[in-house]
């Protein structure tokens, strides 16, 4: 092995960090609570000791250097978050440079759902192509859009907020002051919240998991969220199939398991809506990484950096 | 001067051609009628004819080759036109091989949506910027997406198809097998046949044109009829930016000069569905270069092409 980097991915709870190779073999693997509560210091020493930790235990190789997956948006050029609910208190900070300040080595911050996407673009469901899109649907729904092995950032490095596609001009209101946004309609919150507006169960607080197995036991009204739930994703695939024509768009995230109550739909409206579908071929698939692909993401990006340099 | 390009602009109709330098200055133009009814050996005749004509006359600098603008979608790496309603003829034909037989010369076939974005890229309305999106509203709706100041084409050569992005899930059916496109909602024949459905007008074949001066004459339901346009080019631009993050967004077209009377409509929906909008310094505007957006584009491929060359 000639070269390791430490990936990470920082979220609001729980921060995971990894050794890795230029293979995507991950070497080490550590995690720790993030504490928001502790306050802003407090986690970033906390992060920075768990990725010391990993390169003390590292003693082959040349360390090129760490790549940081972080929900919220990032100012690329300044390696500022900004709106990130779950890291509210690292908004508007200079996270990049203050890490790389204490680590003496070069940090990369990325988007999390950009690094997932890149993660399977690496050695995931998207190794063997260059373009990909990538939708992570959990609380909400990330985007991911890799055009030629390379995340697409935008100026601001706002882009691939597939989230935010308009699916239903009148649908539920979003926090983000549209009204029928994809994630209002096909994350893993949809799924919930339509199933206690439908009082399709009693149990309070029911997850997707508990709505999936309804849907398996036959209840028709649990299966029609997921048939409702895929006609969201369609109207969004087929949109980003006519504006791409990508090879390959990815789904990920927690309603995974439920593919064959949600596909069906997705699919009838992805081929009625897109003729570039129905004349390319284009595939529609299960992410491969699952929850690593953040991780396997923020490890690769001092890899490409370094590929990057003169 | 040391280098020119000739660019051509290939309609169901005419066809113009000019001579270009590495400016972006009109050297000398020509234009023919198509006559498609003459057979394909006959068009292409004719269009050989006139680059042959453009080229006799150009005694200073070096010829970069031929950009060639056409409406359908082009295989980009076989240089083959398909689905053009216009082009019918060309289906299938190995166009760029024949001509550049011809000619003796390289040749670069280009969507027309997509050459016009490159021309507005290169010296119109995009000039300051290396990514932006074109929408040219027309009979329908085409789309350019400019990516590092390159068109982005997607595997097939199918991307940007813009005018197929869904904005009413349950609207006007189209063509292409959906309901509720863009350009069945927002192009120059959406108006005059909404006005037709509106009984707007007693005169028959309105253009969009009539409507637009109805609209100004105070006539309520024209103006209605630009406020639903603009709506719809609305959801469809919110889409966009929430995807690209881009800092230019441009619309051409034959309805341009309705602008004050679709724009506040399409701006109160983007400013409601993107946050990204809100929040960065997207710009929404006319294109400059009109009807020779295209033929700029196409000039501007050969000089593309060039640099690309090792």
């Amino acid at each position: 092995m000639t070269q390791y980097s430490i990936g990470v991915d920082l979220g609001g709870t729980n921060l995971r960090a990894a050794t890795v190779d230029q293979d995507g073999k991950i070497l080490a693997q550590v995690s720790a609570s993030t504490s928001p509560e502790k306050g802003r210091d407090h986690v970033i020493g906390e992060l920075v000791d768990c990725i010391q930790e990993l390169r003390s235990k590292q003693t082959e190789g040349r360390f090129a250097g760490v790549g940081i997956g972080v929900p919220g948006f990032i100012l690329i050029d300044k390696g500022i978050i900004v709106g990130s609910n779950n890291l509210a208190f690292l908004e508007g900070f200079a996270l990049r440079d203050d890490i790389e300040r204490r680590l003496g080595a070069p940090v990369i911050l990325e988007n999390d759902a950009n690094a997932a996407a890149l993660g399977e673009s690496w050695i995931g469901a998207g190794a063997d192509v260059d373009d990909l899109v990538l939708l992570t649907l959990g609380t909400g729904i990330g985007g991911g859009i890799i055009y030629n092995n390379r995340v697409m950032h935008g100026r601001e490095g706002m882009a691939g907020e597939l989230g935010h596609i308009t699916v239903v001009p009148n649908g539920n209101p979003c926090g983000c002051g549209n009204v029928g946004c994809l994630e209002k309609h096909a994350s893993a919150t949809a799924i919930t919240c339509t199933a206690e507006l439908m009082k399709v169960t009693n149990h309070p607080n029911p997850t997707a998991e508990d709505i999936y197995k309804l849907a398996v036991a036959g209840d028709w009204k649990a299966q029609q969220i997921f048939r409702s739930m895929g006609e969201a994703l369609g109207v969004a695939l087929a949109t980003l199939i006519n504006t791409f024509n990508f090879p390959l768009y990815l789904l990920s995230g927690g309603p995974l398991p439920a593919w064959d109550y949600f596909a069906p739909a997705m699919m009838d409206e992805v081929k009625r809506r897109s003729f570039t579908f129905r004349n390319t071929k284009t595939r529609i698939e299960k992410a491969k990484l699952g929850g690593q692909a953040g991780l396997y993401g923020a490890a690769y990006l001092p890899f490409q950096a370094q590929k990057d340099r003169p």
